[in-house]
């Protein structure tokens, strides 16, 4: 793998990292997952908005333009040889080195890190879910924010795994359901879509603001509301969303299984708009 | 700075990480500040304690043995000419490279950072806070362990300083004071200390658990238990504690001063006590 960083372009071997980046010491930093199809980025612009907001949320001033950022990912694809592939792409802007604990240094250097790998498009099989001891802090900033804190959501998915499931949903500490692991949560019931919001916990996932799109075009009633386990639980079909998995359905959560079973019709619905948009 | 990495002593410059590290990427590791006195690490076996416990916790094996962590940090502080000085180090610990994604590693290799800075003996000045909007999330694993998830602290920190102030509290989800972004919260009323318990997100601080010992050899009533912002913009006293600050009078919080405004007497008897411990 070639890595973009700082401005250079590196086999992944030479691509590292000061050992006192506030990244690495303590997560002082943001990232993105993007979808690559066919070499093109998809929704890239959202995906850089939400960026800039994030680094502008922390402070984190970014080190290049927008259009340079664009052309470091088209660099980092085409130094891979996925210039015309499907792939995944991560994006990782760090406040960079740092002098010793917590206060902001005065002048901060960013480190700029982008890596792109191959993805085949092999359709995920429906996933089985459990619902995390962990809670998410939706009183934090962070909560909106992908921030490089992954750690409570890496313990969630490891709970997840170790019972032979594929995901780990999180509620918030109100006890509302927020999201997956790595990934934006929608039920769909009485014809409906909902999906937590924001201000329970949600990140706001580009996928999930495309779902809102889709859901609009094809009018299918869709909401933004606190969601419980019970509804969860009681819903006809439920999926997860991001760049990667894209529209998973979610068919089995804490061993009970949701609707009847399978890929509902209005998860279907959304899996092939999604798939026809991206295909664009 | 020499720094220790993986078995290696190696000048600042050398010391890189790899850019797949899942301590940059996702904040997955943990760390321990730790405070020298003339070249002796203090409570070292408690700050390993709590390492190892962590490492545990987070499921990162342990690349060396515990004498050979104690050797690496001795031969950090030789490298580093602080032998026989006061200094400060701080030991990072990350689960190492690892594949794209939160799935952890099959067979992971953690990277083990150990670095070392001079620090002078100068007694910090009486603090002054705030109580941050961020609330510190007592229903994570996290908030009972050292991790490298520290944005919400840094955040919380950070607007403190911008209005010219020392430090941020944080409350808990419940709103009960949990700690400061990186020390915890001591207040003295009706002659007895109290404490905010971990079970309302307040660290484990090793320093913390010296303030008890001190108290109970000194027949100071000693508490842990829930602290509302109340309670501490009323109480007689207030300090902030952790292996570098040590014992740190706060004496402003919100623009209200705590107490008489000065270092009360039961914080001149804990500090001196403290430091008589650490010259020992």
């Amino acid at each position: 793998m070639i890595i973009y960083l700082n401005g250079d372009i590196l086999p992944q071997e030479n691509a590292q990292i000061s050992a006192s980046d506030r990244g690495l010491l303590l997560g002082d930093g943001i990232f993105e997952t993007l979808r690559v199809y066919q070499g093109r980025i998809y929704r890239l612009d959202d995906h850089l908005d939400r960026l800039m907001a994030s680094a502008n949320t922390l402070g984190i001033p970014m080190p290049v333009s927008r259009i340079a950022l664009c052309e470091a990912l088209d660099a980092t694809l085409e130094a891979n040889q996925l210039a015309q592939s499907d792939a995944s792409m991560r994006l990782t802007l760090t406040r960079g080195a740092g002098p010793r604990g917590l206060d902001l240094p005065s002048d901060p250097e960013p480190t700029l890190l982008i890596s792109a790998a191959p993805l085949d498009q092999t359709l995920l099989p429906p996933a089985t879910a459990l619902i995390s001891s962990i809670r998410r802090n939706q009183h934090s900033p962070l909560a909106s924010i992908k921030s490089l804190n992954f750690l409570d959501n890496i313990l969630a998915r490891s709970e997840a795994r170790s019972q032979g499931l594929d995901e780990a949903l999180m509620l918030n500490t109100d006890g509302q359901l927020a999201e997956a692991s790595a990934a934006n949560l929608f039920i769909a019931a009485n014809d409906s879509l909902l999906t937590p919001t924001v201000v329970d916990g949600a990140l706001p996932g580009i996928t999930r603001a495309v779902i809102f799109e889709i859901s609009k075009s094809q009018a299918i009633p869709i909401q933004e509301r606190s969601l419980s386990r019970d509804e969860l639980l009681e819903a006809d079909e439920a999926f997860l969303t991001n760049s990667i998995i894209e529209v998973r359905p979610l068919i089995q959560v804490e061993g009970q299984i949701i609707g009847h079973g399978g890929i509902g019709p209005l998860t279907e619905r959304i899996q092939d708009a999604y798939r026809r948009l991206t295909a664009q």
